[in-house]
């Protein structure tokens, strides 16, 4: 983690706070600090500064803060993703959250496993907590939103439209059949399938709700290796 | 895997193979494939096609293989790595390979843990394994060389300068202070470095080897997402 993310309940006076548990390890383990360093902060959804150490105890940290600067612009994609399986799912979550996505559908899919649906991976608590991890390494405050989409066809139907609206729509899909990704300017709705991809009548279903078909290249990319490539291909900023 | 990749060990005959194990395996429980079916091949840094199964037992499977066209072309990047921590660097190994990178150097660096070089993650038919992992993911057969440098000094000093011949050299690092990944025509030499980031003493000898600081960003990612990022901005072919 770059910073510590600290929340509204970690502060024990107007500019003192005091946490424990994995961020006080880490304080302890990682970063070997003592009393009287500056260490990088951030509160969530908030702002980011230093927190200088004042107590340490072998459980807990406890810092005077002061903030200085707003957290980095947010990554002007809103992403839907077929769920992956629950071992991918925590690291695409985190990985997401890394990469300053803020609004993120977790949507079904005929090749996705049924029994994804019921992985503990999906409580809100590990979810946040994922989310979390992703923003500590990025040194970013603002969190995702993660919204789940059990139905495939009354979401496509019914409420991606309006997703659409101020958005240039894409589906990622693998091949040469389709454009290659542009570099586009604005905001963006970006559609990456499971494992094996979309089945033919999802990917027309998209297609019939305004999404583009653009290709990543001739390659076949694992989901979580898809998702920063697809980020970096529409927007980084080249010069 | 999206193709089953042979090796020359595996044909019985001018146009047969036959394979056991874990990809014996995959075709029994998750392709479920029975006599006849036509599976995706490619034979190791050869061609790619198809093979129909001709005989099944419960450890083997029996194919008659075609050949119908050549792997996809490669990533011209030709990527330096400081060496990650061994749970990291199995997959980043085969994210690499699915990419289409075919030549990468493992180099020591500063923050680069002792521990790390002794780790049994490196062994040769370790990294072989993962990185045929990632062609089988891309449906690519052209196996990457990997070098190991140990010491920082010597290579960058004295190997260096060889490998930027006729490739632009880029060096990713964090922060503003770099300008933005540009899209490259042509070659490249691009180098991440390790987790917490080059010192500066390294970042002055390899811009003292020619190697221009580029950024992918304001945030602060990990290599596993700034290697898949980095390659989409400095080579997608947007239109």
């Amino acid at each position: 983690m770059n910073i510590i993310l600290l929340q509204e309940q970690d502060f024990t006076g107007a500019t003192q706070a005091c946490i424990g548990g994995p961020r006080a390890q880490h304080v302890h383990t990682v970063l070997r600090a003592h009393v009287g360093d500056e260490l990088k902060i951030g509160l969530l959804n908030q702002q980011l500064g230093s927190g200088v150490i004042t107590t340490l105890t072998p459980n807990t940290v406890t810092m005077a803060i002061t903030f200085t600067h707003d957290a980095p612009p947010p990554c002007p994609v809103r992403l839907i993703l077929a769920l992956p399986r629950p071992k991918m799912l925590k690291r695409i979550v985190r990985m997401v959250a890394e990469l300053g996505v803020k609004e993120i559908t977790l949507l079904n899919s005929y090749r996705v496993e049924k029994s994804y649906w019921q992985s503990p991976a999906l409580q809100q608590e590990k979810i946040d907590a994922y989310l979390q991890l992703g923003l500590a390494q990025a040194c970013d405050t603002i969190m995702p939103t993660v919204t789940v989409e059990k139905r495939f066809k009354p979401f496509v139907e019914d409420r991606l439209a309006a997703l659409c609206i101020d958005r240039r729509p894409y589906v990622a899909h693998p091949g040469l059949v389709s454009t290659p990704a542009p570099k586009v300017q604005g905001n963006i709705l970006l559609t990456i399938g499971p494992e094996g991809g979309f089945i033919p009548y999802e990917i027309e279903k998209l297609q019939a709700s305004g999404l583009q078909l653009v290709s990543l290249g001739e390659r076949i990319l694992r989901v979580e290796t898809a998702v920063p490539y697809a980020l970096a291909a529409l927007t980084h900023e080249n010069k």
